[in-house]
């Protein structure tokens, strides 16, 4: 089975530089002494913002307007960019005719929003191995969690066993990452939305972590609805998108009520209030829109555009096999996979070192070394919980040898390799040398501790 | 009785110039020919940036990181500075101990996620004059509809009969704004919370428009919860506040599902799965926070305390009496209020021009002045409808001489003498000598037609 999602990364594979993002010269201090520039190796949380973006959020921020009923100017100007945001954002999901594109606040918002828009009785299908905002957004329906698979074929064998035993024309949705914000891996979007929609069921990808790292189509996907986050996609200003299929959403309950979603409202002679809505985008986006938010998402699909993902996905893999080229000789370090270590993945990769608490092991790479990773269960604990073998979770003890918590690191398009090589370096020297400085637990977090040094 | 919202707005009355703000230099092009300073007089549909939030966020920005789990630098920075904003809104906002601040996108947010958190068999009491924002949200709960007052004191007594009247012993919900959206109005919302409290029940403040104005006091008003919006705030970065009493909040069924939100995950034997939701402001902020976005609210509380809000307060009356004052022997101008031309009100003010359509003249001030109010209905349908005493709405003909709908012209903090000196100049020329321009139809508004000149 090929992952459909990865594209002809082979393409091009020249050496590039990464694209310019804010907080490149920042330096912060080390425990050791001395500064160095910040590693931000957590993209796969919240990317930094790209360079272009800013310079589009701060050329317009003078000109920011009310949007829609302002008869001036800078609301005219405004109203159009924002609309105009729509048609890139379409056009960077490669949608069909008559989608939609929503915006919200983040990929948990539309997934929250199109969770209200669900046809009476909808089944929901979803594997454990979701993020959280994938899992557990379905509250009025009736939801069929699936096991972890082991590779993406049996994803695909799984969910068509699941559907298949579903009570027959019912509506169903399934709800599927296109790359784990765990392990990376990315998921047979395309063999799971066939086999959705060969037995009546739609689909929604959560892009999230897809759309930094490759292009996304709806139409040669053939998923019903994508989901994605401005601030993963190097536009940190709150918002993200749901777009696609226009029926579910054209019908459902107005996600917020208020102004903006109403068309018309009116008092009753009983005293009572009659509401008419509006049927576009505007139904589900009630109260003054996120103008800068949307923006500077439609800056950032337009900036990884014009760079190109073949290049972008090429330098990113040159960076994933720096990490497991370097770290192949330290057997203390195991990765996270569902799919096997070779399996095709964006930028993020999990992994615990034995002998160490993750969340130590974290702080020391910060205090130490700089490099912002993440520690924990990363939103996504049955997942997790299966990849440890084990009950993750738990209280942090910084002296623990016990890796009640796995350590993540991410990157993307404004990476530079020093940022790796250094990752791969400290990983290396901390299992072979341990942390120069000493850590305490506090607040359920391992600092280091300023009162003595090692 | 005395509208307690306004505060000693007489202690000094010296002249003082307006905060600066983003846009303050930017220039538009006039129909008539040449470029003018644009004139943003939609503050009440969306304010200007200030110069200083603006200022922050980019000092920011370069810091940005993931907030709470990451374990680099920058994520403390970012989860330090999201947090300390929490502090910053509850002091602006003079919140009891053990209030909650939760951030969200904007007050119809705001007041969406409480309508998520009523008690069962909740009643919720509201005036018909309010925005869709207050107005519509309850779709859970029972909702009384209470007619417009013509006074202060008769909104006292209106909302102490229905409370009298209802089912006793059954929760309740009073929602009242602080300042009319569409006339400017200040309401009593002190006295409201008294018969509110007196009757059992409680209120929450909408403060989208009264904010930016005057300071509020959760404390001195006795308001359960307050809502307001970061963009009518001077922050136009997507995010907003519900600010008030833990209770309801802590128990109710979290907002949004999903990461941050959610304790613990666990996939249980039968196949389902568990969750355990946070208890306090996470348990309604799943997704990655705005981080941006709340950084900005809290700079724009801090910006608006130290610039002293009497000093504001004093010279938004000068601007609000310079309009009056300068329109007065204008019979064709007639303002909209409820409870009377006199009235104490923030720098909102709505009005209609004998003999002219809205949007044309609202047109005519943008085209020909360079000035951007608002026509329209301000979502608040029931409230302009029974101000302009017909049914307004319907199509919009530049011709027509009858006012479907009411212009809008709203200043603050940022507003220079100049733009409302303008504003009445403009306002009298029009009324005098008509538009200079001609204007046609399209998609419902009026614009200049540039294939001709009168």
């Amino acid at each position: 089975m090929s992952v459909t999602a990865v594209t002809a990364v082979a393409a091009d594979r020249s050496v590039r530089a990464p694209l310019p993002v804010l907080g490149r010269d920042v330096t912060v201090p080390l425990v050791t002494g001395g500064e160095v520039t910040y590693a931000a190796l957590d993209y796969a949380a919240s990317a930094p913002a790209l360079q272009r973006v800013w310079d589009d959020v701060a050329a317009y921020a003078p000109y920011y307007g009310s949007v829609h009923r302002g008869a001036g100017y800078l609301s005219q100007l405004s109203t159009d960019l924002f609309e105009n945001a729509r048609v890139t954002v379409a056009g960077f999901l490669d949608c069909r005719a008559g989608d939609q594109v929503v915006f919200t606040r983040s990929t948990t918002d539309s997934l929250n929003l199109l969770a209200t828009a669900l046809p009476d009785g909808c089944e929901v299908f979803v594997f454990e191995t979701e993020h959280h905002a994938s899992l557990l957004p379905w509250r009025e329906a009736r939801v069929r969690y699936l096991d972890a698979p082991d590779s993406p074929r049996q994803a695909v064998t799984t969910l068509e066993r699941a559907l298949a035993g579903r009570a027959p024309h019912t509506p169903a949705l399934v709800c599927v990452t296109g790359a784990s914000n765990v392990t990376g891996e990315l998921w047979p979007v395309r063999e799971l939305a066939a086999a959705a929609h060969a037995h009546g069921a739609r689909i929604v990808l959560d892009a999230a972590q897809l759309a930094p790292h490759h292009p996304v189509s709806v139409r040669d996907l053939d998923v019903d609805w994508v989901a994605f986050s401005g601030h993963k996609l190097y536009a940190p200003f709150g918002s993200g998108v749901l777009a696609g299929r226009a029926d579910w959403l054209r019908t459902a309950e107005p996600y917020l009520a208020g102004g903006g979603a109403s068309r018309k409202v009116t008092r009753r002679a009983d005293g009572g209030v009659d509401v008419e809505w509006h049927d576009g985008a505007a139904r589900h986006e009630a109260g003054s829109p996120n103008v800068i938010g949307v923006h500077a998402v439609a800056s950032a699909c337009k900036a990884l555009t014009e760079a190109g993902f073949d290049g972008l996905a090429a330098r990113e893999e040159e960076l994933i096999r720096a990490v497991r080229d370097g770290l192949a000789d330290v057997p203390e370090v195991r990765f996270l996979s569902l799919f096997g270590d070779d399996a095709p993945r964006v930028g993020v990769l999990s992994f615990v070192v034995d002998g160490w608490n993750s969340s130590h092991f974290a702080a020391a790479l910060s205090a130490e070394y700089g490099i912002g990773v993440r520690d924990g269960l990363f939103c996504a604990h049955p997942l997790v919980r299966r990849l440890l073998g084990g009950e993750p979770g738990g209280q942090v003890e910084c002296g623990a040898t016990e890796s009640l918590a796995a350590i993540r690191v991410s990157f993307g398009a404004g990476t530079p390799d020093e940022h790796v090589e250094r990752f791969v370096r400290a990983v290396r020297e901390l299992v072979r040398d341990g942390a120069r400085w000493t850590y305490r637990t506090e607040d359920g977090r391992c600092v280091p501790d300023t009162s003595a040094r090692t």
